[in-house]
């Protein structure tokens, strides 16, 4: 684990969130880029779900969400964007091949704005529409476009181990999306991507990144 | 207007989409952020909305969208990433200090993945639930979070012309997806980005590109 008091590089991370959201917060996105190439870090704890956001949070990340990202005085916001500058300092996560960092940069995109929208528009379904009459029927009309984007990332990925030849932010940022906001009824039906996220939470950084997480919470409760 | 039969950078754009989907497909944000660079670029037009998409498109664009963007046998998708790979071709849309670049690249994820999803999924109730008598009760459950992401981003532009020091990839980004996707009555509610949006499409680039996409529409109509 890497987390270290005296690291230059800072994320924030949330103080409390409910049992159900732990271990899928985004910081875990950043926590697991640097576990990947040993880079160490400290973390600031900030208030989370429920509790009210402080200015200097809210200056650093304009909707005052987590993560922040300090490093000698830049901060940075946004998962994708942080790990994209992470991404640059080691070709373990983004290749120095111009058409192959590019092609990184593609799928982190995707990650975010070709996937997680629909897995998220079905979330919001269940969460907002609770105990609606009508709820059933609104997750009937949404779930089809979250399963046709699964098919279609089912059939990119195909029988490679990662998306690209090699691993990097982009398969980071989509096996976190994959793991933390896709029903698993829907992963289940392709087991590609199945596989695919079991090789990505099976890398020792994963597992070092989720564990100091959740020791982050545990930290607030004591 | 840079369309040009023989440039190197060739973009895929739809044949077809309805009136109200036209000058608002995603090809648009990399016709102008060429034209703001004076890069010139040919279109290959592939099947819009409701038509049939080509196994060679699907090769490309694994969602079967546009647009896709090829140089010198780079194929790219995903109009953030490719955004980057043009940034990084001209400071006038990507900064070279390091810090500044991040930031650009900060915002530029904002509007695609804190943005864009939550006047998506408004606009989608609109859509899927049409003619549902639980269509007003959706679409006022969902409002308050595109409310709230937009009174936070105005928060963060205040007085500023663009969002950091100098127009970027990341304002070119946000400015379409508030001048596209978002509720115009929603957007009213902030002067400052109704200004903002309106700088940018008052721009000679964003005007040059929207103009070469309706051309384009009109192609296959003739």
């Amino acid at each position: 684990m890497l987390v270290n008091l005296e690291a230059t590089i800072e994320i924030t991370a949330y103080n409390w969130v409910p049992d159900i959201a732990r271990g899928r917060v985004k910081d875990m996105r950043v926590r697991w880029a640097l576990e990947e190439i040993a880079l160490p870090y400290r973390t600031r704890l900030v208030a989370g779900a429920g509790g009210e956001k402080s200015p200097e949070h809210l200056a650093d990340q304009p909707f005052g969400q987590v993560p922040v990202y300090n490093e000698n005085g830049l901060t940075l916001f946004e998962s994708g964007a942080i790990l994209l500058h992470i991404g640059e300092k080691d070709e373990r996560l983004l290749p120095r091949d111009p058409a192959e960092r590019a092609r990184a940069t593609a799928w982190a995109f995707a990650a975010l704005n070709s996937i997680e929208p629909f897995m998220q528009t079905l979330f919001f379904m269940g969460l907002i529409a609770d105990g609606k009459d009508w709820q059933g029927e609104a997750k009937d009309l949404v779930r089809p476009f979250a399963v046709m984007r699964l098919a279609q990332l089912s059939v990119a990925l195909g029988q490679k181990d990662w998306l690209e030849e090699h691993f990097t932010i982009g398969d980071l940022l989509m096996i976190d999306v994959l793991r933390a906001a896709t029903p698993p009824e829907l992963l289940a039906q392709h087991p590609n991507l199945a596989a695919y996220v079991e090789r990505g939470t099976s890398r020792p950084a994963f597992k070092a990144a989720l564990a100091a997480q959740l020791a982050d919470f545990e930290k607030t409760a004591a």
